[in-house]
């Protein structure tokens, strides 16, 4: 294999792209802060041990897992959940509710395709510490929040539904170990109301149960509708449709976006206990955006400590083919402000003196590094989207001045040294 | 191994550490994007012949390595380099010059001690398709002027060498392959100038030649002073020290730091060829905080096509550790703003409807996510460093305002809902 080859399913980003992908981090960062979210950092090589117990045979299949020179059975690490299970169990000083976020790459050896890459970024944010309907609705008002932020308003679904509720409702049809019936109504979207009959069927249930279960799971409600009668439970999955009702009704205190109750939505991982959700962008046939639940007990396997908590992942890829089909994806881009051009070498000292003040003023600011005519810097500048040139020549250094050209009108100003700073108020005028 | 372990090397970065170091990873982003550079971002993941070419076996040996399922060697990238010559390489319709930063994640198997961790971060800004004093400057000019920032002015020394000149320089005491030499001398200063001398009369030199190249490198000059005529050398020799020391000159231009010319430094990584250049904390044995140079032939050994490098890289654990020796670590760290309290679950919608008001507002606002007492709630606020807690009962639900109070004074005061966006205002009168 050459050495200039590319691991499949990893990416090189680019400036073109990895510049706007700085505003998706810092709209998640900034949104969380304002929660009162903090950020942590986990290892990204954990032991493979960890994903071992409750994360899902599919998972664990597709771990980059491998042995160290110490003999130990390492995974790049596949999603968060554990590593934070596993940090905020090893502190007994932290205060509760902890709320964190972070956002750290990710490993999954699966095929890529369109909104999947073996590596990619995920943002997760999650409580800790709190089992309550207001943490329920916390955590899903800040994923809606980040989504708005970006600039997602009004253009995504969220789906809701509880595991509490559903394993209430599937033992009414006889089911109750439910995990493998999550896995078939998981892929219910992907491979069809027919073929989930045929998988229910399999694990036990004779067919008109099986039709009847997946005819009331395939409707989505908004949460004002939910026929709430329609659904024969006890009193357990009754207090967890509740839960799960009030919750989506304060979402709305977070965000005017859409939210739907969806039985069918019972998300991949098998720890989740509680509350489960999706967005989907509306448009268009994408992956889930971000998901996420509550998970209560993982800590309980993890650490032998009763943490309750709540969290999502979002991952960078099928955000960004949203925010690309939306063509909002390089919005608020900022170029750069300043090419210095200079005439000679000699000159090149007073031409740095220029760059550099004008950059602690915060601007962008280049200088060419290498001696070029005036006209090829000039091109340089334009070619490179500045929204002005400094010329310095003999005269410039001379008279201890800059001349200062704006590239879209061509007009130009000589203005000495010491006002540079406020060099742009010459052309607002 | 139970699951609760970490592994050796690696760290959990909790919040009062993750907060603190978010100011770093902004100021080194800031100061890049001001001096006209744009991110980038590569795989953790590369082929382990990208290392082999020419990062010397002392790197190699550190990597993690393992065979994947596709039966490739692959590699958790141990540095910054081979990926970015492999991605500037990839593309020939980049603009030359192209100045790239990227901070990312690196591993290397080392035994972990004081300044090193397996996994740490990197910042690495790099200018390619340019070879000039000028460019060599810029660089680091860059990493001066980040290290100012961050609060370090006058607080380190930036150590210049030329490998260019070193070559002449050691050719002249009969040194044709330099490799070995630079290990040696690369290892000068933990080792000692004995242990030097005895390594390069392994070499073949002998013993009256060793001592007094090992006594010619022993002093770092301030470049004015730096006594050119000491060093009989070629005239490519002179060249390559005149253009070092024009560089030294002019990255005076960017820092009032002090610059020594220190023919000590040489660099572990055999892919330099013109400066290289190490900065050290004045005050500590700490190890150096970043370290760069010119790879011009890199990229040759790489791809086949010739593009003049230079860059520098910058570890998070030495920087960190300088920066808590010195105090500022936790620098311009911004608390929480509003913890908002209220009287009973009836009331949170409203408590919701204010907290998310002054979030839009860009304020670190967080809410009960429970209902508990409003005085374990203000309790809640001091632990948490909240400025202010807003408190909201009946009585405010009732008159639609809110009760805000200053923790720090006790001071407290009822504001009507539409003017909460500016509650701050009634406390500075």
């Amino acid at each position: 294999m050459h050495v200039m080859e590319k691991l499949r399913g990893f990416r090189d980003i680019y400036p073109e792209e990895a510049e706007p992908r700085k505003r998706i981090f810092k709209v998640a960062e900034d949104i969380s802060e304002r929660f009162g979210f903090s950020k942590v950092e986990f290892p990204s090589l954990e032991l493979l041990e960890l994903y071992k117990i409750k994360s899902g045979d599919e998972l664990v299949n597709q771990i980059f897992s491998f042995t160290d020179r110490g003999n130990r059975s390492v995974a790049l690490i596949p999603e968060a959940t554990p590593s934070l299970v596993r940090m905020i169990s090893s502190r007994k000083d932290l205060r509760m509710p902890a709320k964190w976020y972070s956002f750290q790459r990710f490993w999954r050896y699966e095929e890529p395709q369109a909104g999947r890459q073996r590596e990619f970024y995920q943002f997760n944010a999650d409580i800790f510490g709190v089992d309550s309907y207001q943490a329920d609705a916390e955590i899903v008002g800040l994923a809606a929040s980040i989504l708005d932020d970006l600039g997602l308003r009004g253009k995504y679904i969220i789906y809701l539904n509880s595991r509490e509720f559903m394993e209430s409702f599937l033992s009414s049809y006889g089911i109750s170990d439910p995990e493998r019936a999550y896995l078939s109504i998981d892929r219910m979207k992907k491979k069809g109301e027919d073929a989930t009959v045929d998988e229910l069927t399999e694990l036990g249930l004779n067919g008109n149960a099986a039709e009847s279960l997946v005819d009331s799971i395939g409707t989505a409600y908004s949460p004002d509708d939910f026929p709430v009668s329609n659904y024969s439970i006890d009193s357990g999955g009754r207090r967890s449709l509740d839960r799960l009702l009030k919750t989506a009704r304060l979402i709305r205190g977070y965000t005017d976006s859409d939210i739907r109750i969806d039985l069918s939505i019972v998300r991949g991982l098998s720890y989740y206990t509680g509350i489960v959700f999706e967005a989907f962008y509306k448009f268009s046939e994408f992956r889930s955006i971000l998901g996420g639940g509550r998970y209560d007990s993982l800590s309980q396997l993890i650490s032998g400590t009763n943490i309750p908590s709540v969290g999502f992942g979002m991952g960078d890829v099928v955000l960004e083919a949203v925010l690309k089909n939306e063509g909002i994806f390089d919005r608020d881009l900022k170029g750069p402000d300043v090419f210095v051009c200079y005439s000679s070498a000699e000159i090149f000292e007073y031409a740095l003196k220029v760059a550099n003040r004008l950059r602690k003023g915060g601007l962008k600011v280049s200088v060419s590094l290498s001696v070029r005519s005036i006209s090829s810097q000039l091109k340089a500048a334009s070619k490179g989207n500045y929204r002005y040139a400094a010329i310095i020549g003999e005269r410039e250094l001379n008279s201890q001045e800059v001349s200062f050209k704006e590239l879209s009108s061509g007009t130009q100003k000589a203005i000495p040294f010491e006002r540079i700073d406020n060099f742009q108020k010459f052309f607002d005028q």
